[in-house]
């Protein structure tokens, strides 16, 4: 039987500044990808999170970002990789307080907008990144894009990887997401996208923008978790995925 | 016979700007106060930082301090209990991190600044900041002013405590600290200084401003890392104490 | 006649975050105070918040605050004197910039949270204030509660000033807000606190929470732009009192 | 007689960082860049270092940089044109309020870092800093490295420009400065580096690293203001130009 992993960037409130609707969406994923303060959330929010991942019994991530808050972490910055390691070896660290004060253990990390697209494509940043999940707890999970080269360092070091897909994103041949740039970036339709993913778990293919269908590999499925959309294609997609006989599950249950 | 440890305020550089003789000063401590980013240090110090502190085996220790890059921790900012709890376990983890990375272990928590001062007046304050270090990790030391409120929540709560002493710092009656803004509340004499920790170190005896000797518990001595002078005192007191018969060893490893 | 101005606080979005009704609350108001990027806003905020003052033909005001981004500007910092002279002439200038690319004129300065509150009962905070607005421009008009000391500040030095008064909140006998932590400290009902308004507005005084009648001065009534129900109390207050008789104008065009 | 300005990056301090020799390098330059907080710099460094400018009659220049102090504004991130608008716009108002209040005037706009360089190959951000300049006042005087696309964006919408070239350091024959990962970048040799410049004022020409003389225009020069050697430097810089018959003159005066 197929299983899949569902996924969604949680704690993304700052201070005064509330983001998204974790509570609500918990109820439908397996694993929280909480921010870390560096492109979005703060102490509070994080020690909040934790505790209604905790709660929910979801699987719980790290989710370093760039230091950029005003741009959430989605502008690239040009870091070395020995900036990357040292990034993310801290947000790993500043996620394990509050996880271990609440008595709970983190299940995976995954980078956060920017530094997760540039990781994607560039070998040198991902093994620093993949270096620094490893030296701080070698049994942590490394999410990244399928078929990237955040992936590949993860596995290359020795750790278990997720590999990733979108719902709502068109694929290009080379298996990377089609920009937000090009026309037909983003799926609007909800059954296409739910049937994108099933057909990804279930067959391992998905037909890219080139019509050429092409091989993928999906342990985990990432959904948003904001906007007024967000919540029913969370319920939808949870839902479709166990009608169609698809197994939903944590990620560290599965491999 | 006396033990003491003696302390020290590391890894406060930031970016370009660089502060302190760390290298140096390493030489002569035995434990390392190391800045988590929130008034002093960033990720690249850090973890040159605990290289180093562990190259020469000092205690290695958190530095929590308030989220004031600009004011460098020291202006007080009316926070909450809960919130010096989230930052508490958010600045240790952020150490965690790193020492993880390295194969060593965290030692100590010891509050910067102005944190470290509310703390040592406030019972609320310091119970978050003893429960935020107690909920992490019960086996770190906490390090607080002798006599002060975070020592007493430290002790209540089950954590170990070190009550700390200074050594260029004149004393009142109720074991405070001489305020800076009144004269005389810094020993500008070495040998006085000097004199001072080995009588708190030998006799458990201060001689305050008010020429009345009080008890004072000294597991601890602080020592300051930057300005010309710095590297010779920690010199002259590491040799001096010894001199006198007074073991100088990490925390760690006397209580 | 008597004459009010109504202001409530802009731009306090930051980034992805997204903040108050800015542009329908402009409708019914008549100066705007815009954050200038320490406890909220951002360039990119401040310069959509300037443009939409001007469609509004609204008064422009400078809104600093401390530099606590996580804090909303709300917590107190124990800065010098000489800190606030210098954060209040950076955000005064940040302002400036979009106000002059734009082609438009600052109104007046109104500090933010705690900023106002800790000026408001300190004269060398409101002193240092005052010099910083009158040495940039000796022709901006300075915000402060009514009776407080920065009221005073501003016109010992020189510059026009404006007593603020609140709708929705009580009054002590010495003219200071009915603090939140106590009871009755907020007006929950519409009407109870429009009356409020209007009698300080046509009368120059307002019943306290001890049960005395006192004077007070109200040139200009703050109201709140977030939360669901700030759109329909500024409608609401708006129209009462231009029913009442009073007329509702921008400061810069009465004093 | 041919003209050269002398400018330098001024108020890089942040908080209890201290970086740079202003106080003395200010005898040798004719124009200071002062940062504004984005890159590094502070309100108090601001208004002192603005006054230091007013009391040696240097020329005052606006250093506006990437948000980005932990990188010191050194590090290229993908801004938008738009954002490039905001911020520049953001950080001449935020100098523009000392220099007011200290009764000054603003002379010139010089980015910093990696904006400075981003901008030099980038049009489309070229010409939105220079209409962010022009915007806020079209009589400031555009800095960009000699040929560069903000130079040509700044003539483009009406801005007076000043070409700048570096002493120490080459040039390839596009007239791009030799990059720093490759060899040669830099001129060590202190007489060669003044006869670079020497030859640039007088004959607009210098020799690039293809040994091939190209046509440079050359109205202000580069001097770094950190590092020991700096003051030396700038001593020996001002001293052979003056010796070689250039006039060293603030570029407000001479264009």
């Amino acid at each position: 039987m197929s299983i899949i992993d569902i996924n969604c960037d949680m704690g993304e409130s700052f201070g005064a500044y509330k983001l998204g609707t974790d509570e609500e969406i918990l109820k439908y994923i397996t694993s929280a990808n909480i921010a870390c303060g560096f492109h979005a959330g703060d102490p509070a929010t994080m020690r909040k999170t934790v505790k209604l991942a905790l709660e929910h019994e979801v699987g719980i991530g790290v989710h370093p970002g760039l230091p950029d808050l005003a741009g959430f972490g989605r502008r690239n910055i040009d870091i070395s990789p020995q900036e990357a390691y040292e990034m993310v070896v801290y947000q790993i660290g500043s996620l394990w307080g509050f996880v271990k004060a609440e008595g709970g253990t983190i299940q995976h990390v995954k980078p956060h907008g920017a530094l997760y697209n540039m990781a994607a494509v560039n070998r040198e940043l991902s093994e620093a990144i993949a270096e620094a999940v490893y030296k701080v707890n070698p049994e942590l999970i490394l999410f990244g894009l399928a078929g990237s080269e955040l992936v590949s360092a993860g596995e290359k070091i020795g750790l278990r990887t997720a590999s990733e897909v979108f719902a709502d994103r068109t694929y290009q041949q080379d298996r990377t997401l089609t920009s937000r740039k090009l026309p037909h970036a983003v799926i609007t339709d909800d059954d296409a996208a739910v049937a994108q993913v099933i057909r990804m778990a279930k067959e391992g293919k998905v037909m890219t923008q080139q019509d050429v269908d092409v091989d993928i590999k999906a342990d985990t499925v990432c959904i948003h978790g904001d906007g007024a959309h967000a919540l029913s294609f969370a319920k939808k997609i949870r839902q479709t995925l166990e009608e169609s006989g698809i197994s939903v599950r944590k990620i560290g249950e599965s491999i």
